[in-house]
């Protein structure tokens, strides 16, 4: 592939995919009046994601702020090929490009909330930043997922949620931590596939 | 677009996509053996980027161990409306999607190198530790962007450079850094576009 006397053309565009049971579930119809069930259905996710063999043990969901779904993620970084392909990202990238514009909450209102199984790591953490969106509900902590599974989260600021607060963004954690934390020992006792 | 009564089905696939001067540079042909030779090619991308309007003043590139292009990116992030579009992460993206690996080093003979035109910000600096680089190599600093444009570089790890290190990267900065700004100053006295 990588032939200097005759190299292929450079790559020229980055697709990603969600898995096809993603067609059915969540279903768009789909309100979270509190913040509880919004993580709780990023969980489902999560959940969900590692029982089809799609990707790792990870959801977000952006939410409008009637508690409307506006985009859902999950972790599809081993059948993508992808390390961005965090399940954070992608709802953060499928909801810019559905509404059109690369800060969700400069097109709808606020507040944007963005609910994950597991706290951001450290890629997801600074795409957060530019994202657009108002709240961070998270459930499972990031020891939680180091503990339980082989997944590093990286290096993050010593301050990370005062960062964020410092930048408009209101960190929620331990919604529901123990179901995320189940999903992830799961997934780490099964022996992992992603 | 976002009624609760009928809703749309909800996005699926996220496509992000170079801008069509990218089919004719950089030639595929090319070879940077140096450090600066690297370098001075991701601020030529992001020079013709700004004269193109198509993105930000940000180019960057990954390289194989012969300083060969693996994939290279330049910042898309209001044409395409995804703030994950920077140029390093689209490279990133397009690397591995290329190989078929999420670690871009788990495909190629080490180093992989990522040359960027400025220093990454905290978003790409957090997956910059997930890509699978071994060498990371710099432009401007996070300093200039952000004295000579209107971006933001975002909270960062106080010793961020001894965290890549710790995890095999090693990062070199000041490569070409005058020319570097050059672009970025342009770009901010002429009244930004993205």
């Amino acid at each position: 592939m990588m032939e200097s006397s005759s190299p292929l053309p450079l790559p020229a565009r980055v697709q990603l995919l969600l898995p096809e049971w993603m067609q059915h579930f969540p279903d768009p119809h789909t309100v979270c009046a509190s913040d509880e069930d919004k993580v709780a259905l990023a969980i489902e996710l999560s959940r969900r994601n590692v029982d089809a063999g799609s990707g790792g043990p990870f959801g977000a969901i952006v939410f409008d702020a009637e508690g409307r779904i506006v985009a859902a993620g999950v972790n599809r970084v081993m059948p993508q090929h992808t390390s961005l392909a965090h399940a954070e990202n992608i709802a953060f990238m499928l909801a810019q490009q559905r509404l059109h514009s690369a800060r969700i909450n400069a097109a709808l209102a606020a507040p944007v909330t963005l609910a994950t199984s597991s706290q951001p790591c450290c890629q997801c953490y600074g795409a957060a930043v530019w994202a657009g969106i108002d709240r961070l509900l998270i459930g499972a902590r990031a020891e939680d997922v180091m503990a339980l599974t082989p997944f590093d989260e990286g290096p993050l600021p010593a301050d990370w949620i005062g960062e964020l607060q410092r930048r408009g963004i209101q960190v929620v954690r331990d919604l529901h931590r123990q179901a995320a934390c189940e999903v992830l020992r799961a997934y780490g006792e099964s022996g992992p596939r992603y």
